[in-house]
């Protein structure tokens, strides 16, 4: 039986969790630093005196995470680490402190990442040339931002990212930073691609099948594989999940009327918001470490461990 | 100088002229039979008792039409077939017999053609499957009205069509047809596709670089190209233009604020509505004398004959 006490810390916990389920504009490495901001609103709160307690709300925002953005593999992994962390201690001065190192590590991991992969990003764009970027990732942006910042001209082509439109967002961040944007409506990028030498786009989820983005990821990998425009996607490795988890994905179902208000009867709405992209239509992936092969993914796979009370979230 | 007189007819005609300018839902085939009607206001008003002015008004109709959907073949072939029509007689009361019988044959022709298109669509379709339609052309939506009349059973998945939404018109007629739709946004068209074995879109010009449809054809076409699903388009005659004209797809730019209303300063938007399919990614072109291979179609080229007056519209 759910005690009072319990249900009013899960009730509190959800409205934390709330914005994250909410979010469609962000991308993941953002709704990852939020999801660190909730852990440390729990391990501060005052509430937790008793060890069974602190951990039951640790694993019941971990879970509450996983499900509200299923196919944001960076939360899973941030979810593992810190139940990982709060298996070895036993007091709750440990856990909080072991917790505690644990999201500094992730936060810190993430911005690190975004830095090296911002280098690469430098190495990879042709000077004076236009860069279609896809949907909003601040990775993306913050690579793009760096360049501009380290003296490099180039403009960017985009599109809108129907139905909530996180395209407009990375627009207007990167039109704010001094860069030339076009943008187009969605079905219309291949009208733009052949005025790019280069795209890039954000990850939500890598796995052994592919990776996972926003849907409109896929049909522009396969323009970009046409036209024979180089593709690549950047993803620190907090992205890289397990085979079972990579498909995650499929369970990001946004309600129909976020598409289309009033569709007549007879007329069914599909708003599914993210896709695998295989491998074979992407030129490289870009990631903190250089970029990574098939059997380097292979490998980062091999070694990761899936906390326990997380092995069967969402199945 | 224009006198009073021309200048009021010339504002009238610009006024039978913008629904055509401004529809942005209609396909093909239905502008056409809205430019037939124009033509017929133009010939039944009283006000014509000179050759001259009568000659002037339906080339001035004609330049207007031609320049409101600069990508509709069959606006520049009907406007063609009326200045010829017209230059064939040499009275009012023959100008207006000439170009009414021309008007009822083109209205015929367009008719006949898409109950042929239809027998043929219909036997392209495997029973039971679910095929793919884009954007709203007419002709596909009486192919599949008809198929679904036949007692075929089928389904249609389809996208939206931003910026203008002509694919909620498509998904509209259809389900009040009876047929079971499924709907998504654009950029999420490569979702749907596996799960079709045929897709058919409308066409509004060919010539031989490729045809010419709404914006995001190419897109599909890539992806049925790679996933090897069937595309065919269908295209009745009328449909055909030298390749001088087929590149006039190119002067219909719509205003940016249609995909953006506040767009920030720094962001420059693209709204093009048409783009151009190269053949290789289409499995058929069908037409009312059948599918039509290239060779069938230089030989149509070949013989189109363009009056004068339209020889340098837009140019």
């Amino acid at each position: 039986m759910v005690s009072n006490k319990s249900h009013e810390r899960e009730t509190w916990i959800k409205q934390l969790v709330n914005p994250i389920r909410n979010d469609l504009l962000s991308g993941a490495a953002e709704l990852a630093l939020q999801a660190i901001n909730i852990f440390q609103s729990i391990l501060s709160s005052s509430d937790n005196t008793q060890v069974d307690s602190l951990r039951e709300d640790l694993r019941f925002a971990a879970t509450e995470l996983i499900n509200a953005q299923p196919a944001m593999a960076s939360l899973f992994n941030l979810a593992n680490t810190i139940l990982t962390a709060a298996s070895k201690a036993n007091s709750v001065a440990e856990i909080k402190k072991e917790c505690q190192n644990a999201l500094d590590q992730f936060e810190r991991f993430l911005c690190d990442s975004a830095a090296k992969i911002a280098d690469i990003a430098l190495d990879l764009m042709p000077p004076g040339e236009m860069v279609f970027a896809y949907s909003f990732s601040s990775t993306v942006v913050s690579c793009l931002l760096n360049a501009r910042a380290r003296g490099r001209y180039f403009r960017v082509a985009c599109s809108e990212s129907r139905p909530s439109m996180e395209g407009r967002k990375l627009a207007t961040r990167l039109a704010a930073g001094g860069i030339e944007v076009i943008l187009t409506f969605d079905s219309a990028m291949a009208m733009l691609l052949p005025n790019c030498s280069i795209a890039f786009m954000g990850c939500d989820a890598v796995g052994s099948p592919g990776l996972v983005n926003k849907s409109g990821s896929l049909l522009l990998a396969l323009a970009c594989h046409e036209m024979k425009i180089p593709l690549y996607a950047f993803c620190d490795s907090t992205k890289i999940v397990d085979d079972e988890h990579v498909f995650e994905f499929e369970n990001h179902q946004r309600p129909g009327i976020e598409v289309w208000e009033d569709a007549p009867p007879g007329v069914t709405i599909l708003n599914r918001q993210f896709e695998l992209i295989p491998f074979d239509y992407i030129t490289g992936l870009v990631t903190e470490k250089g970029l990574f092969t098939e059997h380097d993914l292979a490998k980062h796979i091999s070694k990761l461990s899936i906390h326990q009370d997380l092995q069967t979230v969402s199945r």
